[in-house]
């Protein structure tokens, strides 16, 4: 396997050396190997390909990190780091949960993030059509019984349904426990109608409690089973804790021409999910920005701005406490105080894989500023404004709590909760036009701001 | 459970009479349970609601059986019985399929069904990007090696692309053990870019064997994986034989007004796959079926010939020694060898959810029963001729072997293979608009050829 990364890296180097000094037709007959058509696509084909799933902590992350650390590297990225830091990590384990009846049903459900199942649990179902219902529910309409939210998710471009059920699947396990239930299951957070169950993160708890996200089917077939009459489940599984264990950001830099000038920070998230491959959640991201940086880069231009490149290690998981998720951003936040504190801008992509629809600059943003991005954004058509930070503020969100301003290139997420955190964020789902479409408004963008005085 | 299912029944019985009785509109009043808009839709409905995956000889399939014996007494058929008959029983067991590296990748797949999985095994991929690729390959190629066939399958109206492909899956794992290879692992038979792997039949072979259909991703992403250097993969499954067990066909009749005019046989599967509920495959072709049979008993006119509708079991699933697959059928066939040689026609629903599409008649079918049939359908607007099977022949082709002459309401299965023997094969899938066009060609094609002298 080292052989063949160190091969595909060789492969990358000539790309990058011949697309510098020849552009691109030259570059696709350099080689007997087909060499990469796009950065982007081939960053996150081969991100997904040679690593697959990349729990936060896991050795596939880990390895990840360091073939993203070669390739920063390899792609001219000065002081590449792979920054370290502890985490505990998580398992979804094996899962069982059933219907329990004349026969049993068994329904697909993942382990939500971040609990701990205990012992197995069998218990009659209350049965809420929406969360809010559950949260207005009395302690004895649920106690000793498995509590299921079962509230569909509303499709919307900016992904704020997603935003809106998030509570359900973060806390819902929390309140159904401080209630007396002895297990909780919520509608997968997922527009899609695929007989499959959306991963994601549930506040920690301070002991075991089963709590599963279902899919889609499995929940239509509670309600109708609880249409007929009683409804009694099972839910089993290993979910928990692993044991202690490392992840890790990756850093790489473009040095400005004014060491003075506030610092750029953009990133994506390299861990993923266990069920599929993190290629929308977030190989996408990693490559739009990494791409775009990359082009920067090679354009011949010093930008006046540094600009920071992070791969975040471990978005993807709970930590015990609340505070301390996005625990990537977190250490990175630690270690590089000044840099955060001070920066220009900070911003990431970990929004799917929809195309970049506007542009948010952040408040008390120039006109001066404001013009030159809509300017350099040209035939995009993208709208600019000066603005708050909208849904899906993930890591960045830290950064900004400890006082870096918000830049955000928000993007069509109309598709992105059918596939998000299921078996199915798979390299298929990736639209290579997308994917250009968003390296071409990030390098734009921040080319643009790289050079503000 | 037996009493949600009592409850369930006399709704069923008030719906039918008051649907006699009143026409559907009073029967929609008749009840403060909203009671059946649809009989065909319901039947799909509860069944998959009742019963959920029903693997042939498992107690969920016995259950829907004892429960179909009680819908049709309920709905007015005549005699209807539960005819049992033995067969060894499979089991998936539980699957890990992995690529093997640094690190290891996990891959959606599922064990093909008939095959005793054995020991894991662990060995160099053999990749061949077609199945005829592989059957002319040297045994030196495959000896020791896990053969990998990545073939997709071509997306077709009338679902030909799964016939040309199927082989691959039902004799692949012979002709790689045949070969000295120590495994086999084909691209899901499915149309659709889902992480999830559809099952299937496989002919048995005389020792353990791993052999497992994976996800179209799983495919992608081995063939990626091998356009970089040598693949190794790891199979371990306890898919196997679960022992003797009894499966059952249900049988209910329309008696004819002439006890010595040829009988008609239509029918469909009640077994289903173990990853969805069979909602589509076949629940939808039982549905269709039944409640086309029911139009015929409710429309107070006695048909001349005879009409027997089957709920087949045992459709999903091989039997050691190849003639023995269809089991159902078979036993139908032994027990009811009289009427099935005599029979008019012999007709089943299993191929998918789509609308009917066009009719073939039996080879000899005179023009006068062509045109009876032609002007039975209508204002359906579908095209009728006399002609062979085409494919999607399964129980029935059995019957049509043992000489009855073969009836065919094709369907259009342009999106059959999306959903076939995958874990989204549930009542979502189910179109009910399609799923009222079925039952209206049935009962207008049958009711046309029961009359005839």
């Amino acid at each position: 396997m080292l052989g063949r990364r160190a091969r595909l890296l060789a492969i990358w180097v000539l790309a990058a050396v011949s697309t510098t000094a020849l552009g691109q037709a030259a570059e696709i007959a350099s080689s007997s190997e087909t060499p990469p058509a796009s950065l982007a696509y081939d960053l996150v084909r081969d991100l997904t390909t040679l690593f697959g799933p990349r729990p936060a902590g896991s050795a596939a992350e880990a390895a990840a990190a360091r073939w993203g650390s070669d390739k920063m590297k390899a792609l001219g990225f000065q002081g590449v780091t792979i920054e370290p830091f502890p985490l505990l990590r998580w398992t979804p384990g094996e899962t069982r949960v059933e219907l329990i009846g004349d026969p049993a049903q068994r329904l697909v459900a993942t382990p939500l993030g971040g609990l701990v199942a205990g012992p197995p649990v069998e218990a009659p179902v209350a049965l809420f059509r929406s969360y809010d219902a559950f949260l207005k529910s009395s302690p004895a309409e649920v106690r000793g019984r498995i509590v299921a939210v079962v509230e569909p998710v509303r499709r919307a471009i900016n992904g704020d349904g997603y935003v809106e059920a998030a509570p359900a699947r973060a806390r819902g396990p929390a309140e159904a426990m401080a209630r007396g239930a002895v297990g909780f299951v919520v509608r997968s957070l997922g527009t899609h109608q695929d007989n499959v169950a959306n991963s994601g993160a549930s506040m920690t708890l301070p002991r075991p409690f089963p709590a599963f996200a279902l899919s889609p089917a499995a929940t239509d077939q509670i309600e109708r089973a609880a249409g007929l009459g009683p409804v009694r489940m099972r839910l089993e599984s290993s979910a928990g804790w692993a044991g202690a264990g490392t992840s890790q950001n990756v850093v790489g830099t473009i040095p400005g021409s004014d060491p003075d000038a506030a610092p750029i920070i953009i990133g994506a998230h390299l861990d993923s999910w266990e069920q599929g491959t993190g290629a929308i959640d977030d190989g996408f991201g990693i490559a739009a920005v990494t791409a775009a940086a990359t082009r920067i880069l090679r354009s011949g231009k010093t930008p006046r701005h540094t600009i920071h490149l992070v791969w975040f290690g471990a978005e993807e998981v709970s930590q015990p406490g609340a505070l301390r998720d996005f625990v990537g951003a977190r250490a990175f936040t630690a270690r590089h105080a000044s840099d955060v504190k001070r920066a220009l801008v900070v911003a990431e992509s970990d929004w799917g894989g929809g195309r970049v629809t506007r542009v948010t600059l952040p408040p008390g943003t120039s006109d001066e500023t404001v013009e030159r991005v809509r300017g350099a954004l040209g035939s995009l058509g993208l709208p600019v404004a000066v603005g708050g930070p909208g849904p899906g503020v993930a890591e960045i969100g830290v950064l900004a709590a400890a006082g870096a301003p918000l830049l955000r290139l928000h993007q069509d997420a109309t598709g992105l909760f059918d596939v998000h955190h299921t078996p199915n964020d798979v390299l298929s789902r990736v639209d290579p036009a997308s994917l250009e479409q968003n390296v071409t408004a990030w390098e734009r963008v921040i080319s643009a701001i790289a050079d503000v005085r």
